[in-house]
């Protein structure tokens, strides 16, 4: 039987290469804003200098912080509204676009965001905030960006491990949509349309790094498997990564781009309508297949014993997995399993034959 | 390039069969609404009851008429405000969810859409009014539905022949989108994932009028129909048959269904991307096959002159057509073009050899 809920969230998405600066000046106009607060990391200065020229920008604020640590949330708000700013614009990737949301929670005030990596946090109404060390997230509809404005030029400075590292994690963002605890059909198409633009932009991106093509693809994917993620919820495979980069401090993107196919080979097989869509965006035979060929083309990190994590802590991380194995997985999963699954992640092992190797154990 | 702006609108979408009493239950409170005006036809009058059950409804109103008089509108907008209802609920098709926009427009009240066919209003920002026999026709947000309550259970009813005419009108909504003026790729993908739910939907509905599965799959496919297609506007198709239904009189979801598959042949062979789309989305070797083995399955109108239209009057629709002709149509239009296309239409030709006729003569 078909029952689900749905909701579709306000927001205007403005695909532009190259025309960043005149699509933000039109943004700004619309949503009637005269005084901005521009957000953008010391390193992406020069970049957002050239998307906001002409506008009125009454601050520039560069502290920006992986994970958006609550004093400089505190900082940056207190600066926001001792300016007077009426409007948040974001110039970067997920941290920027992190702070502009913190700033947005407390004040409601609305953001423009202009992204430059595929972390894809523009498209949700997801806030995250780090206090001592712990990380509290949530849903507020006004952290959601009102306009977005993706420029494909703005993202081609970002080095190819790490476009193909983020885009693999936009990637799990559409695959482990598939399954969320949420999950309705809308989300799997959106997801499936996401993994097909994925799947065509990265290996082009590789490539031809400063080629816009690619580039477009990558974004427009992200874009989608944002708003299904964000529509269907963390699935097992965020559930695993957010444990592991809780737990060893290990490289966000890359950790998906790692775990990303065990997950996938575990649960496909109880999942056959998450299978057959994405197997058919992958224009493959099988799921894992059309994971494993995009992730050979674009050549993409293989094994988190590479970042520093010892094969002992992944023992250790299983119980913690356990606890948070999402209620509507598509199978039942085991301590054994976990086990099983971590070890051929850490050690980079085929998840086809540890899959094989599971079922024949049965 | 991708270049392009797509608009999400917010809206609540819930799936339920059978569960539409308890849902719209939900929906009232969660709107915060305690004074519903329901607006329902007389002839749905018994199922409005019972969905409507257990609510504090302040008014009944049953005068629907199609297309919307501006004068019934007048008369319900008076209704609503002296009887100060806080909230529109719609139960019935296109001209029931017209009207509660109607009362939206100047009002501002929100409304829950209870759909009962193929029609997709209820997912729209559009609205249409008619005065001395002319429509207009607008956008606005506040005529957006808040929620929508799909209850495959309300539409068992509806005869096979009008699900079929109806269901062929919200694929015609899915075809036209993929080439509308303001398409984007997004709604491309919404557009080939309601082709594929409708595709699936119809037949079941024919095969099992009763069953849930079939108008699970025609409501759902409906929904994105509407999304699709009021986001990427008006294409040839729409234009043909608005002009025919104007001038002669035709019923609307018939001559959609007529018109359809020789737009279909023609734009094509120049809109590669549609054409794969659609082909996909049927799961056929062509758009054209898919949607001929679609019609044969359902038993789809075949002629205009099934319906009192006469040949002559065909050639006195070119002009009107020729004048409407969207800026992006895939390939220009001529009057011979149009004069073929609707000759083929009102005999019920196979539009795949009128296709080739055509070729050949180039």
């Amino acid at each position: 039987m078909l029952s689900f809920e749905h909701e579709s969230l306000t927001q205007r998405v403005v695909f532009s290469s190259g025309g960043a600066a005149a699509r933000v000046r039109a943004e700004v106009e619309r949503l009637g804003a005269s005084r901005v607060m521009v957000i953008a990391a010391a390193a992406e200065a020069e970049l957002a200098q050239a998307v906001t020229a002409d506008l009125s920008v009454v601050l520039r604020w560069d502290e920006v912080v992986m994970h958006v640590p609550v004093e400089v949330a505190e900082r940056a708000r207190t600066a926001a509204a001792a300016h007077r700013a009426d409007l948040l614009l974001s110039v970067g990737g997920g941290s920027t676009t992190g702070l502009a949301k913190a700033i947005a929670l407390t004040s409601g005030l609305p953001i423009l965001a202009v992204p430059t990596t595929y972390a894809g946090s523009e498209a949700t109404s997801v806030w995250g905030l780090t206090e001592q060390a712990r990380k509290t997230t949530g849903f507020d509809a006004r952290v959601l960006p009102r306009s977005v404005v993706y420029d494909a030029t703005l993202t081609v400075s970002l080095p190819v491990p790490m476009s193909v590292a983020s885009g693999l994690n936009a990637l799990a963002h559409c695959v482990d949509a598939m399954w969320g605890p949420r999950v309705d059909p809308i989300d799997r198409a959106l997801a499936g349309e996401g993994i097909r633009a994925l799947a065509a932009g990265l290996p082009a991106v590789v490539a031809d790094p400063v080629g816009l093509p690619g580039r477009e693809q990558a974004l427009y994917g992200t874009y989608l498997s944002a708003v299904a993620f964000s529509s269907a919820g963390s699935g097992l495979h965020h559930k695993i990564c957010h444990v592991l980069g809780g737990r060893y401090d290990l490289p966000h993107a890359q950790t998906h781009a790692v775990v990303l196919p065990h997950v996938l080979a575990f649960n496909a097989p109880a999942a056959p309508e998450a299978e057959q869509r994405i197997a058919a965006a992958f224009g493959a035979d099988s799921a894992i297949e059309g994971l494993q060929r995009l992730r050979r083309d674009v050549d993409a990190p293989q094994a988190l014993r590479d970042y520093g994590v010892k094969e002992t802590e992944m023992d250790d991380a299983v119980q913690a997995v356990l606890d948070v194995v999402p209620d509507r997985n598509p199978r039942p999963v085991t301590a054994g399993d976990l086990q099983r699954l971590l070890s051929a992640a850490w050690r980079g092992a085929d998840p086809r034959l540890t899959s094989n190797e599971e079922e024949n154990r049965r």
